[in-house]
C-alpha cells in the first residue's frame, strides 16, 4: 500500500488525539497522504504527536495549520466543531475539503455546512471505532481497520469531495456508509450513546448502593470490568454528545426503560417463562452480530 | 504444584461444564486430587469430559458417582441444587463435604443444609469468575487464578469442613473470601446479576427499535459487543438466578432504575455541568477498579 499515490496532499488534523492520530497513521501507512499538519490546542498532545511521528510539523496557529491544506479533519468534541469551523474558514484554500469524526452529526452539519466560504466543502463523518483512551499516545493506525464509516452528506454537499472523504476512509481500511444525519443521530444513539449512558449509571449505581460498610464494587470481577469499560471514557465528550443528541438519546433512554420495565415485571411475577424467553431472544439477537 | 500431596482423595463434580470442568482441571493441574468421577446428565458432555481427561470416569449414576467421594462439588442450575442434594444424600461417605458453585446463596444454602446427612457437610460457595461460553469445551484450567471465591458458611457448617473447601479454591488459584449468605446474594446482586439484567434488556431494546426499516444491530461495533457480550449467557440458567435471587435483583433493578432516570433528567434538562459531573464520578468510580 506505501507504493500507492497520495491522493491527499496536505492533510491538516485539527484535535490529534485517539482519533485524529489513529486517521493520521492509517492513512500515512496507505501512502494515501503527502504531508500531515497537526493543530491542537494541548500542546503536549501536540508535541508529543510530532514526536511520535503522527504528525509531520506541528502548527503554532489554526490559520497556519490550515494553509494550503486539501483535506481537514476535526477530531474535537462536537460541540467546538462549529466554533473551529468558523475559525479556520478564512484561511482555507480554494478546493478544500472539510471532514469531522464527530459522534453527533444532524445539529454539527447543519452548523457547520453554512460557516463554508465558496469553492470548500464540508462533509460530515463519524468512524464507528474507539477505545475508552484518550490522545495521541492512544491511537493506532489499525484502529478503523474493518469497520464502518458512516458519512452524512447534506443535499448541498459536493459529490466529488464527498467520494474523496470516502476514499479517505477506505484507505484507512473502513466499510464506507451514506446516511442522512438524523437517520445516522439516531442509530449512533442505539447502538452507542445508549450503552454508555446505561454503563455510567450502572457503576455510579452500585458505587452508590451503601446497604454495606464497604463498597462492593471490589468483589467485580472480569464480567463487570468489560461491562463497564465504557464508563471510564471521556466525561466532557460525553457530555457534548449528550447534549449534542439529546432528543435521540432521550428517545432511546425511554425505549430502553421500558424493555428493562418488561423484564422487572418479569422478575417480580417469577414468570420462568417469560423470564427464559426474555434473556432467549436477547442471546439470539446479540450472538447473530457477533 | 503438580508435586503437592493431594488432599481430596476422590472428587466428584456433578454437572461437569465450564465451572465443574475448569475446578476438575485446576485441581489436577495442582496436584490437589487424586480421582476425579463425573456426573452429567448431559451424556455428550460427559463423555467429551472423559475423553478430555477432564474426569478419569464418567459415572452411569448419581449414587456410584458420589459412592466414596470425600468431596462432592456441584454444579447444576442454583433450582437444581437442593433435588440433586436430595438424590445424593444417601449415597454419601461419612465425612464427605459438599460444596457447590452456584450464583444464588441464601435460598441454596437453607435448602440443602437441612438435607445433608449426619457426619456430612454442606458448605455454599461460589466463585466468581466465568465467560459466556458453556460446556465442558468451554473449561480451562486457569479460569480460577486471580480471581475470587465467596464461601457462605452458616452457623452450623463444620469449621474443618469450611478449611477444607477454602483449600480446595486456593489450590485452583482463588483468594477466598467468607460472607453471610444473604449479603452474597446482594453483593453479586449488584456485581453480576444486574448487569446481566441491563444487557439483556439493553440488546432486546436495540432489536426492538423499529424506527427504520433495516435493524440498526448491523451497525454495533466492539464497544456495543463487548458490552453486550454477557447477553450471550445461558437463558436458562440466568432465568433460575432471577427467580432465586428475586428479591436482591428487583432490589438492584430499583437502585439502577433511580439513578439512570436521575440520568435522564439531567440529559432532558441539558444540564452540562451535571452531566458531567455524573460521567465524571461514574469514570472515577470504574478506574479505580481496574
Amino acid at each position: 500500500m506505501s507504493g500507492s499515490v497520495p491522493f491527499i496532499r496536505r492533510l491538516a488534523v485539527i484535535g490529534v488525539g485517539l482519533i485524529g492520530g489513529s486517521l493520521a497513521r492509517a492513512l500515512r501507512t496507505a501512502g494515501a497522504v503527502g504531508e500531515i499538519i497537526g493543530i491542537d490546542r494541548d500542546e503536549a498532545n501536540l508535541r508529543q504527536a510530532a514526536e511520535l511521528g503522527v504528525v509531520d510539523r506541528a502548527a503554532a496557529t489554526v490559520a497556519e495549520g490550515v494553509a494550503g491544506a486539501d483535506m481537514v479533519f476535526l477530531s474535537v468534541p462536537v460541540r467546538a466543531m462549529a466554533g473551529v469551523v468558523r475559525e479556520i474558514a478564512p484561511h482555507l484554500a480554494a478546493g478544500c475539503i472539510v471532514t469531522d469524526g464527530g459522534s453527533v452529526k444532524a445539529e454539527v452539519v447543519a452548523a457547520c455546512d453554512p460557516l463554508m466560504p465558496a469553492g470548500t466543502c464540508f462533509v460530515g463523518g463519524h468512524p464507528i471505532a474507539g477505545t475508552e483512551h484518550s490522545g495521541v499516545g492512544a491511537s493506532f493506525a489499525t484502529l478503523y481497520q474493518g469497520k464502518r464509516c458512516i458519512l452524512t452528506p447534506a443535499a448541498t454537499t459536493d459529490r466529488d469531495a464527498l467520494a474523496t472523504v470516502a476514499r479517505m476512509w477506505e484507505a484507512a481500511g473502513s466499510e464506507v456508509v451514506l446516511m442522512d444525519p438524523e437517520k445516522h443521530d439516531r442509530v449512533v444513539a442505539a447502538i452507542s450513546h445508549l450503552p454508555h449512558m446505561v454503563a455510567y449509571a450502572l457503576v455510579n449505581a452500585v458505587e452508590g448502593y451503601d446497604r454495606f460498610e464497604e463498597s462492593i464494587l471490589r468483589y467485580s470481577a472480569g464480567g463487570f470490568r468489560d461491562f463497564t469499560r465504557i464508563a471510564s471514557s471521556d466525561p466532557a465528550m460525553w457530555r457534548d454528545i449528550a447534549l449534542m443528541n439529546r432528543e435521540g438519546v432521550l428517545e432511546m433512554m425511554d425505549h430502553f426503560a421500558a424493555y428493562f420495565g418488561q423484564l422487572r415485571s418479569l422478575v417480580a411475577a417469577g414468570d420462568a417463562e417469560g423470564l427464559e424467553r426474555f434473556f432467549r431472544d436477547s442471546k439470539e439477537s446479540r450472538d447473530a452480530i457477533l
